[in-house]
């Protein structure tokens, strides 16, 4: 969990107490919810609305995902998320990000991979697709090269 | 992510309205809910409330986590939550899960390391504990042996 | 807030530290989930289940909403969920929830009023039905009528 | 749920696959994850931030909620959720607000109404305060008037 190539996308979230658990601390499950964010805002900002790709019957969909939690984030806390895409391997399409505390620590780092599906025969009908459509192509070459 | 190895505690769940995404599948994200809900029914069962850790300071924090999705659970479909504690590793308490449709099939798999963490002090200022307190370690012991 | 008059529909849920926040209490909104999961269960403890209608085109948003929270309720506390179906009132079909402690206290009420719309023709045509199909009502009656 | 006076203060969300249900639509408990949002927002902008008052030990639990649903918001909608403070009533803090779709029309109206704890005795002891302190009570008065 090193690939600190590529160019970094940046979401920044407040820890608000939805995020929170009885220990104080962000509950690990929040994070995907930010990654989430991060990914749907990162193609927005490369020319594409990934409800649009939804429209179509196209969805990016996780198959796999890895997260390493170094440091708490405490209620409160200001953290910057920061993506890249990697470069596609086979059908997947890796991310990889990091949660950056406001003194510049990384408090946790995650992989995650999407594949791209045609469920417009159904969700229970998910047709994988080797090829990205051009619009989805461009945006994930926008993604690594940068602005 | 193949330790089948150790008893197997189980936990059904249905796949509602507020687990599923637009996609009309179980959202990734949800998955974490019941693998927590899985390991906590399973400390309870094996003699240990988590909440009672708690009221003494202790936590059992995820530190990582790891989980690949092979096929998407659908709105309605019954699901099986199979939960495996491994043998200890260092400081990390190893958790394997899979999801099992009910035809059998293994609709995803996960890894989950605890550690065992004291944070009487505060949430910002956690103790990483090597020895488990009695009660704990005697659960971990009942929930790798099986009833 | 005070129909008691119907047949009662209990589930029972321990408060898990995904509901908690940092105050060591259940989330507001946390109760949300377990309302709509004693709906989907009633129901199918009725003959129906929900994602049977879905498949149909059919749902039943939540139109109206109101929680009265008395007491809080804390991690590890097992909570039984108490639902009863009150009598359609024009097109909403109102259900009337109490959240009850081990100890037999209130610790919130909720009054959630759905509709059934067709959405067959996706989901933001949504077509408001008046009458309910057969299984539906018929559900909705065992319901008020109680086992 | 009309009081549509006192000074609106504004957060802005995209409605995100997380937010959304196997019917393409925001799962109606979403929403209050939103409201929250906006609230502890609103307060930093006033120059508090809420978990500020969490080192002190006083927290502002929700004790009321009422949501009307009047259109639903779809996966990729532009959402404005718009907050009103409304003056104190006895010892509850109401907060009122509306989520506006991009044509401008009024998806959804909320009232939430918080009271002000003192919870540094446990979670389980939490005491009423009846007068804020000076700096929520500042803030509260900017909010209600404005910038």
């Amino acid at each position: 969990m090193q690939q600190q190539k590529g160019h970094p996308w940046r979401l920044e979230r407040w820890v608000l107490p939805q995020h929170t658990d009885h220990a104080g601390v962000m509950w690990h499950g929040s994070y995907l919810a930010w990654l989430e964010e991060a990914r749907v805002e990162a193609l927005r900002q490369a020319g594409l609305a990934y409800s649009e790709l939804s429209t179509r019957g196209l969805e990016l969909p996780v198959v796999g995902l890895q997260i390493q939690y170094r440091q708490a984030l405490l209620h409160g806390d200001l953290v910057q998320v920061e993506s890249r895409v990697q470069p596609q391997q086979g059908v997947k399409l890796p991310w990889s990000s990091r949660f950056i505390k406001s003194d510049g620590s990384v408090a946790a780092e995650a992989q995650v991979e999407l594949v791209l599906v045609d469920l417009s025969a159904g969700p229970d009908k998910r047709r994988l697709l080797r090829r990205a459509p051009e619009d989805l192509h461009n945006a994930i070459q926008r993604l690594i090269e940068g602005p």
